[in-house]
């Protein structure tokens, strides 16, 4: 497809943003729209500009014979700090008190426009750190977990509460549940996470750490290791266990009694 | 941020791969470049020809003192059916053969690069469709429901097959699960659906149809309509009650004996 400069440079950077993390080369761009690799070398030094002046991502070019493109999706300060202080208003709504401690929240998490922002804001925290999946517990944690390997472009696991015949095998682990002060189970189907794997661990909010910890202990079953923890938001009024995590709100206190919800940024903003 | 003409469309079409299904008005891009609208509107010319060009979407203008431009992702005929072939081959992998004629699948439901192309496939479908939800039943369902919600730029809603504290009030319905062949219960929290949707009801994979009508009785429940049915894969050896739906894989034929899955495009593609 020959098309014109401006044409072009449009194409090219809707396939970066489409395709993060991926390398690709300038040849790959060069037969597909018929160009010098000079041209499309000079197309993509714009494209970087008006995507590092935007901090909507940043564009690294890999010299030599299997060299190319890698696009890395990012966000501003400025615009996750403000995402943050948006979603702590909504989250800090005195009707989304449920009994035990807990807070609806399934609305945030299942609006894409809020998705897409929580997935870069978090996978922006965890930049310097390799990631090859995104492992979660259903139910809630799914969207979380798909948006921020949306942003990675690398694969989610989903660990399961219940034993599903359509994950065929599967490994289970024992973990001491918060909520219901008993040992549960974790299940997850053993073809689902490639041994060696870095993963980076989700869910939407952070009580006693106990699955988190269940999902920790998963890892070793599959010779995988820990790149970090990720939380929507937690609550610090519940006692844990040393994990370290990085929450993007953090709870402060739920008074039921008058029905007021202390929510301020989590220590991703610290 | 004043930039130059090249730097601004890249930046628009970002803007507006970022925000499918908005109207945004050429104001806000003047502003926010600082340029005439005369000039933003020959940026979104340039940028529509292109994103026409090879299918990505469609820009639509809207005239008038409250108009602007809309843009709706899309993917070419082509494309999408080179991605439901590619997926054909994955899914007739007799690896994924499980017990009771089920086909394990949650790796392909679980990559961001294929979700996306799915979401795009299915919203295509459904393109002549208001669409204010999409619905799907965990845990299986949701980065299915994720990603279309995604294109369509709508909320989505999980139904559950268990209670949950974290979902406040809920309303139940009772369905026959062909699985278990019992009747079963589903949930959905009163605060996740606004009454007087039109909904787009997804799942990974039908069998029986039972899941489906459970959730499309629900939906009166919420005093909402039926946008669609839309399914990943469909078995077109069990028997099922007539809901009309859309499949993008036809499973035709599971041989346990000779560790044979027969796949074909789904009705998608007739």
């Amino acid at each position: 497809m020959k098309i014109r400069r401006s044409e072009r440079m449009v194409l090219i950077s809707n396939y970066l943003i489409n395709h993060p993390y991926e390398l690709t080369s300038l040849t790959t761009f060069a037969e597909r729209y018929e160009s010098a690799k000079s041209s499309i070398s000079e197309d993509i030094a714009i494209i970087k500009r008006a995507f590092e002046a935007s901090e909507i991502g940043y564009i690294t070019t890999v010299t030599g014979a299997g060299g190319g493109v890698v696009f890395t999706p990012s966000i501003s300060d400025q615009e996750a700090r403000q995402v943050a202080e948006e979603l702590r208003e909504r989250l800090s709504e005195s009707n989304r008190i449920l009994p035990g401690g807990y807070i609806y929240l399934s609305d945030l998490l299942s609006t894409p426009t809020w998705l897409k922002k929580i997935g870069r804001i978090i996978a922006k925290t965890f930049k310097d750190q390799k990631i090859d999946a995104v492992m979660t517990v259903a139910t809630k944690g799914v969207p979380l977990a798909n948006a921020i390997a949306d942003v990675l472009n690398v694969p989610f696991v989903i660990v399961r509460r219940d034993l599903k015949i359509t994950e065929g095998s599967t490994v289970s682990v024992n973990y001491a549940s918060g909520s219901s002060g008993r040992i549960e189970k974790m299940f997850l189907s053993k073809r689902s996470l490639k041994p060696g794997s870095r993963v980076l661990i989700v869910d939407d909010f952070l009580k006693g750490g106990g699955t988190i910890n269940g999902m920790i202990s998963l890892l070793t079953e599959f010779d995988s290791s820990l790149a970090g923890v990720a939380v929507f938001a937690d609550n610090i009024q519940s006692k844990r266990e040393g994990v370290p995590y990085k929450s993007l709100l953090s709870v402060t206190n739920i008074d039921t009694q008058n029905n007021v919800i202390n929510v301020e940024l989590g220590n991703m903003f610290q």
